[in-house]
């Protein structure tokens, strides 16, 4: 028998750290033949385009290297599949695959939205008796997939996001000038990155002076008089600020969706830019951490790495154990010494939804995170890889571009 | 008698390192008693700010951290010293610093703009009689100083930014949609840093597609049929652009200077974002690099470093040999190896000049870089720093905010 492993979503840090996870699991069980790349995502299996892993990825340092290389060494897709009820074409397509191949595993590396596609993809194989587990792997820079403690990638995210914060508060405070620096960071509807920056406390950076979540209560009048508050008190002025929070007003939205109906989100650090200046007429600087907080590979968390190769072996495991329609999460046991373990729920539990940040971790003026958020925050930015450099750089895994098409 | 040194213009990763070298040379020579920082640059001399370092810096294990540091431990500023001619009032006030302090040394590290300084206070200093030499060590991301190989600075945002549009490009082709992604990388009026991109061809990535610089004659339509040609060839298109770009128009600037009477250079980005996405329709993101290309110590290029060590050092020692009104330079003797000697000019050969990218060095399309370009940057973003860290985090040398005000 055969499996087949596939990537999807956003692209992290860590996500090819579990593909080599599930790879170096199934290389071990002599029932496991070929071990396939389902080249972007769902649209792999769909398309039967397909590579044999073992013909790319052909030693441990082949493997070491795709664990530092960001992004989806197997290309991504945002496919959602319809339900099977109204059309189920694309079911068989997928199903037609499997057969074809002897695909017996099917291990789908992705965020909430995958998590559906395993949820409907299992429920529908189950109802056709067919012989095929289907495991959902977690991964995403927002940390807002349900029931798991944390997801891989949201590690070296964070890890990447406190680094440059703090070298960002660092820069903003050269000038003799009062200044307020403006940071953006991502995390769609959920605050997790963003509260995140609080770690920089643990080394004695009283930054950000203001945290702005999508689970607080955003009113521009408010903003405004926190600016001019912490003003009296910071020469320059750090805040972060999540990329789903809205302003009162509410149009200063591109009004953009993606294959989901997500809109494109963006924006809101230009707007509170625009705002303060107009307001205090200060200098004052707006930063979009973009790409790189899901890209930053060479800031990656060790412990996010280690974490990610784990929970992608645990899926083929639970495959192998008879287990389908799950995805795998961790459960901390405990903040100081960190452990995890890794058990598997079913994918129900976590598709389509998103878990916030905890109310109850928001300071009462809704303006920061307190010590429990610290505490959590803190092991998942711990460790860092050495990495293997090439002519000054970075050395990255790659598959040639003849495959990725 | 004692010296004293001051930061100033924009922060960089190595500006902090050449201190250190000032520094550490400084405790070295008998005859020099105190070791004056001055608090935001010149200003700090005119106002009489100073701090005793060797208060601050008590340890090889501070002065590591202290290297290891972006952005200006002292603080810097934006002063410029006018004409003495028709008001000498500063440079007495400046000189009245030096005597109280009995200040035989002022070491200056600085940009194009401080040289000005440099220039102008040794000439004045000179005419007086006063016994105090003026030396400038150079620093700017920019990499547009004159005489100079190379400024320190510029390796570590060079390695930065290439390290990052690695990663970008393999984030960038994940989707199996076509895109194009434009990042927008400072210099101000000089392409080296964007231009410096080209040295992730070395590691096999093909990618920018395009490069434009200031020192091309950039036309929109030009652009747009640039694009339209690279889409032809490149699924995930990568565009690298100058902040010091203009389109034809020329009407999309803020309009706002600093106290030199520079424009606030930004915006190419997005303005290119919106030229693609109107005459192609295509997914297009703009990234702008940011304050992180002066700031990201994380990822610092050890030559970078060790080089803004010795050229602090090296301005000690030419001012005890009673230079004066000189600016320390790079000059390489070869590529490969790399060798570089440090050498003093008159200032004057630095002040308020820019020097730009070499022309011969960009393809005759005026869309890339050619191999001198590489054979030019890479020495200088070899080498990593083993960083000190502190709860998964690069630690940052402090000094107390009260001394900073």
């Amino acid at each position: 028998m055969n499996i087949a492993i596939a990537q999807s979503g956003g692209p992290t840090c860590a996500i090819n750290a579990s593909l080599v996870g599930a790879f170096s699991e199934a290389l071990k069980i002599p029932g496991i033949d070929a071990i396939f790349g389902s080249i972007n995502g769902i649209e792999g299996i769909i398309n039967d385009d397909l590579i044999d892993l073992k013909n790319f990825i052909r030693s441990n340092d082949d493997m070491e290297l795709l664990k530092q290389t960001p992004s989806t060494v197997l290309g991504s897709c945002r496919y959602k599949l319809p339900d099977a009820v109204q059309d189920n074409t694309i079911y068989e397509q997928i199903l037609h695959c499997f057969h074809k191949h002897d695909i017996k595993i099917f291990l789908y590396i992705g965020g909430n939205d995958s998590m559906d596609t395993v949820m409907k993809l299992s429920a529908y194989a189950e109802e056709k008796g067919e012989d095929v587990r289907i495991i959902g792997v977690p991964k995403t820079i927002d940390n807002d997939l349900c029931v798991t403690d944390h997801t891989p990638g949201f590690g070296s995210a964070a890890k990447y996001v406190a680094t440059t914060v703090q070298e960002i508060v660092c820069d903003s405070s050269v000038y003799s000038v009062d200044s307020v620096t403006i940071i953006e960071i991502m995390g769609r509807h959920a605050g997790w990155l963003t509260a995140s920056t609080c770690v920089i406390r643990a080394n004695g950076v009283n930054a950000p002076h203001l945290i702005y979540l999508p689970e607080g209560n955003f009113s521009t009048d408010k903003f405004i008089e926190d600016v001019r508050r912490e003003r009296a008190k910071h020469k320059a002025l750090v805040i972060a600020v999540s990329e789903g929070i809205e302003l009162d007003s509410g149009n200063y939205r591109s009004g953009a969706v993606d294959n989901f109906g997500h809109k494109y989100l963006s924006g809101i650090g230009k707007q509170l830019e625009t705002l303060v200046r107009e307001n205090f007429g200060c200098k004052v600087r707006s930063i979009e951490l973009n790409v790189m907080q899901r890209c930053s590979s060479h800031i990656c968390s060790k412990t996010d790495i280690d974490e990610a190769f784990m929970i992608g072996a645990a899926g083929v495991k639970a495959a192998l154990t008879g287990e389908s329609g799950k995805t795998m999460v961790f459960r901390r046991i405990s903040d100081i010494p960190y452990i995890v373990n890794i058990v598997s729920v079913p994918a129900s539990e976590t598709a389509n939804k998103e878990k916030f940040f905890p109310k109850e971790w928001i300071t009462p003026d809704g303006t920061n995170v307190n010590e429990q958020a610290l505490r959590y925050f803190l092991p998942l930015i711990q460790g860092e890889n050495v990495l293997r450099m090439r002519n000054g750089m970075p050395e990255h895994f790659k598959i040639k571009e003849e495959v990725l098409k």
